[in-house]
């Protein structure tokens, strides 16, 4: 008994035990000019929830941060970033010699076409506007994609309606391994919150994880990620 | 010289002893969706700042905030907005009875025509985007365009080029009775700098104050700002 007590104890606390992880997480910026810029309400926490679980679980963790503010896990490698496409190179790098990329990032999908170099002034009488936009690379998809150096590849989906359904078409769509998803919409979930609650989709189906705090919700999806990607 | 020293420190510490001060402060946010949102750099340092030294001096002060990660200085009201929309509303209220109005917000010119009430998703194969977007409420030129229960009113410009030319042109065009501006590209100045420099503008002149930590800008901001307007 004592033994497979010791055994189980052993497992949890080591099941990524010198394996490399990379975990994307927060938001990005996208500049209009110096002063003005387009992101969304990510706020971090379950990224860095997922680095400091997996760290925890024995792994080499490189996080990749959107602007955030939040504290480094204890031993995790840090690199601060704030375009997507800064995300992008940031995230190819340290993939190639990974084995679980984990995409928690609310990566913007567009861009300004243009970010201006000075404050762009508002004329007189000028009564609208309009900001054209090009599409971001796609960071997770990019990964997912790879035919060599291909790292066990987790998505998000942060949904505001027909989780399920625009859950599994990511998956499929950009090949990756696993999603999760979650609905930003509810007041006690998703971006600004302490508390998540997902679905979590693979090949083998789907698994719903009840509400919890997003430190004890990045534990549970550690050992899930850890028992289908090893 | 007891008593002068006396009477000079009551000057000092009671200069708007009995008077009431609004204050904006932050960034504002411009929903494009749940999830999306337009905004820029300001951090509020300087809005909470006056906010602070206002209230030292004897001001009854109400801080009207967007969203930013700062304690409220003691003994202010502070009123949490998020849009340009909102902080017009809380400013045109709290304006009715009050003596200064200091705008040292970061208010979005423009907000998207309408907020998505779901996440906007990508189509496939969709390389282009564009945000189409109308006017906000000017805040500080409404107030000051007042013909009854218009407070002294004081504007800032955060320019990145042709900083006096730019911040003398919004005295001018919005009817200001002061304006103060700094140039956000410098370093160490500006939007998320613990330190400004500023040039101060009005019908009498223009005044440059030596860089310095926001806190001790902001009393000489507020004596100067008391002496022109009571």
């Amino acid at each position: 008994l004592l033994a497979e007590q010791t055994e189980a104890l052993f497992t949890y606390s080591s099941a990524l035990q010198g394996r490399k992880v990379v975990i994307t997480a927060g938001p990005t910026r996208e500049a209009i000019d110096p002063v003005r810029f387009l992101s969304n309400h990510s706020s971090g926490k379950m990224g860095f929830a997922l680095a400091a679980a997996a760290q925890s679980a024995g792994a080499n963790v490189t996080l990749i941060a959107g602007p955030v503010n939040l504290d480094t896990p204890p031993q995790v490698e840090r690199i601060n970033v704030i375009s997507a496409q800064d995300m992008y190179e940031a995230a190819e790098r340290a993939a190639d010699h990974c084995d679980i990329f984990i995409s928690a990032a609310a990566v913007a999908d567009f861009r300004p076409v243009q970010a201006a170099e000075q404050k762009i002034k508002k004329k007189n009488g000028q009564d609208d506007a309009a900001i054209a936009l090009i599409k971001n690379p796609d960071i997770v998809a990019a990964i997912a994609a790879r035919t060599e150096l291909r790292p066990f590849t987790v998505g998000f989906a942060a949904e505001t309606e027909q989780l399920q359904a625009h859950a599994q078409n990511k998956l499929q769509r950009k090949n990756l391994d696993m999603i999760i998803a979650n609905d930003v919409s509810l007041p006690d979930s998703g971006f600004n919150s302490d508390h998540n609650a997902v679905l979590v989709i693979d090949s083998d189906g789907c698994e719903r994880l009840a509400p919890a705090l997003k430190t004890n919700l990045a534990r549970q999806l550690i050992d899930l990620i850890a028992s289908k990607a090893l």
